[in-house]
């Protein structure tokens, strides 16, 4: 009988492992893809692809390890070679190759160059081919961090006594409700594809008071712009027994100076080679909706024109105004008017017209949308009515606070949005692995 | 301006907390839920459910911190009170309730009884009313092992030097193909539900070697178990470079192993609640398909009625002898036809009629699907003449072998399946936060 489990895992050559052999003088092995190759006849440079960075390699045909000819760029190849210190590599060191394994080899060349610096192609082309666009190094770079923020979000909620959820996304109702739903068929019944896990993390509070997700979330929204996607990772959190809805803006900003600082300790390589700013996080100003729209337009000279929301525009301006004022990337804008947010927000007792809500900007882009919910049942039915909904097309969802709910409130935040800002992106589809637009559904 | 940041986040109430407090003797203030009630004129016990356990309480009439006719079940409270040791109480201690506040009321009773011992519903009642059943102290004990699991997943694939990625669930075509998927109008053209993330964790060994991937997936399977879900959590990896199919069993065992650990470590109170054993992983027996068949065949006097695959009572059966044998919970079952596996599966190149590739059963239950997928260009085209499909549908698909592939494969867990087994639920619903089925879309 073969059994499965009785040696320890082999592990994966990664830059320090290397770098300890290199340390400890001798011959190396390792695999990897074949990034570059820069054949000068007597000599040939080759960068080696692995895990999680690049190896530079030498073949000489004096000694050659392998004919050179037998490899191309994109092939994955085994070599083994000695490490030697060389200034001038990658890392300060080389490995000059004694033998080499071809383990498999492309049908084809590249259709775009990736290995020459910053990748020159059209977004379109950098779309369509992303399963060859992504190995760059500095398309890697990008999403390795994506995993870092993740990793940041989750790691500091856990230390927050936070419980993960998995909810559905084929759902009978949208909190949202409006146009921008998806709809399908589900063996015979109508179906959408939820907006967010509103309904879901907010019954969860009941449960286990502080829950948090990271999941899709479909947006039906039929205009293309370079903010917007039709589908995204959502990192959402909701907690219960807040004291007011400042508590979720200390809980966000908790997140973000973690994640900063776990960039900053474990992805340096990453942000070296895209060369961004990693803000170092003290505190977040906040202002609300009203005394940013007024101070923008005071500032930079413009007519209010839509007193209920904020146009990209000036989102951009409130950023610029608060980097300029305050030296800060990021601003909470609080209180939202009540018109412009769902039927589950909580109004402000001291001005009904508006609610317990904020957004926060990064640089200027809305990354953020949060707020306190209303928890009492009578209070729910009320605003429900007051807004032109029939609670009776809400029973499941009024559930939660028929049953005793506490005061609690939560956010969504867009992943591809902060990287997008983080990364300087002008277009939310580079900081996505495979975006999903109006026209796009491949790869 | 206000600043959000400057003060650290308070700490939520934990068991811990309090029973560090308890050590020091002393008052303590809490919040909470009231999960039950035991009102016996002069004195009353109150429990609390606390976001990680539940706290026994003191009221009495001689000196009332509050009139006990102003709560009541369900109720949000903030109480105040002196700890004090007792060992008859839960953890050992009980509060006396010095003064306290109403933080909520419900609107209605609970519809089920949930604070006496295992709840007493159909399984009807059980999901219809979610948002009341999940407060049960038995639920809130799973779906923390389910988050438990999840995190052992991620943390020992992150020391494994894997990736996490996001990738969409809105697909133009499916790999799997067949008549069980999904489809949805996009903007005019047709789109389908990922039922898996098989084509972009294939893609994304490319770029990082090892990727892991925790999201929901969709099956429009029109069938309705006890064991299968039309959206449920898949837990998947894919890496690279892999010396054969072997070390991706290799690489869940050690998830396993891991994950187990961490429950025993983190999760006892949770696993005592549930009364459930948490198998030791030392090792996990690997029987091919036709063996196994063959096993259960004579052992169990059974006749083989379908040889290309398993039957739900044969896995059962194969459980039950590797436990009688073996002592083990697991079992891995490799070489399925290549008949009944997808076009991606890789052929075993010793008998090309079965594949690399392999389940695992859990106590007699398929838990796992897993295996090596073809890597080289040509071959997969040439596989997918040969079972009927034209490479010009796949044009995408090719991408990630046209430009150079190392071997590879990978697996998906089925979150609910592992979770129902480990908890000895006779349904994957129980397993499930908000089960998705034939019938079922709601709450």
């Amino acid at each position: 009988m073969k059994f499965i489990g009785e040696k320890s895992i082999e592990a994966v050559c990664t830059l320090s492992g290397l770098t300890q052999a290199a340390a400890g003088g001798g011959s190396v092995s390792f695999h990897g893809s074949v990034h570059k190759i820069r054949d000068m006849g007597d000599v040939a440079f080759i960068i080696v692809r692995i895990i999680d960075s690049t190896v530079q390699c030498v073949w000489s045909k004096d000694h050659p390890a392998f004919d050179i000819k037998d490899i191309c760029e994109e092939a994955c190849v085994a070599f083994t070679g000695n490490m030697r210190y060389e200034e001038r590599a990658p890392h300060g060191f080389e490995v000059v190759l004694q033998s080499a394994e071809i383990i498999s080899l492309p049908a084809a060349p590249m259709p775009v160059i990736i290995n020459k610096g910053k990748i020159k192609a059209t977004i379109e082309t950098l779309l369509n081919y992303r399963p060859a666009t992504l190995r760059a190094g500095e398309m890697r770079a990008k999403f390795r961090i994506q995993d870092g923020i993740v990793r940041g979000f989750r790691d500091f909620l856990h230390t927050q006594d936070f419980t993960e959820i998995h909810t559905p996304k084929l759902v009978a109702a949208s909190a949202e409700g409006g146009a921008n739903v998806f709809k399908m068929e589900y063996f015979g019944r109508k179906a959408f594809l939820a907006q967010s896990p509103q309904v879901y993390k907010q019954t969860m509070v009941g449960v286990f008071e502080r829950v948090y997700e990271v999941g899709p979330v479909f947006r039906a929204e039929k205009h293309s712009t370079s903010r917007h996607l039709n589908e995204y990772t959502s990192l959402d959190f909701e907690m219960g027994y807040i004291k007011s809805f400042y508590d979720i803006m200390e809980m966000e900003t908790g997140f973000l100076k973690y994640t900063f600082d776990l960039l900053r300790a474990e992805y340096s390589a990453e942000i070296e080679q895209l060369n961004i700013d990693v803000p170092v996080l003290d505190k977040i100003p906040c202002v609300t909706f009203k005394d940013a729209k007024e101070m923008v337009a005071e500032k930079y000279n413009r007519r209010i024109k839509d007193p209920n929301d904020l146009e990209p525009e000036e989102e951009q301006l409130i950023g610029r105004l608060f980097k300029e004022n305050y030296d800060s990337d990021f601003v909470f804008v609080t209180h939202y008017p009540s018109k412009k947010r769902p039927f589950y927000a909580m109004d402000d007792p001291e001005n009904t017209k508006v609610t317990l809500s904020f957004d926060l900007l990064f640089r200027g882009v809305e990354i953020t949308t949060g707020g306190q919910r209303v928890h009492d049942y009578n209070a729910q039915v009320e605003k429900m009515i007051a807004k032109g909904l029939d609670p009776e097309d809400f029973t499941t969802y009024l559930m939660l606070h028929k049953y005793g709910i506490p005061p609690h409130g939560g956010l969504g935040i867009g992943l591809e949005r902060l990287c997008m800002r983080l990364f300087n992106d002008d277009n939310i589809r580079h900081a996505t692995l495979f975006p999903r637009d109006l026209s796009r559904l491949e790869p």
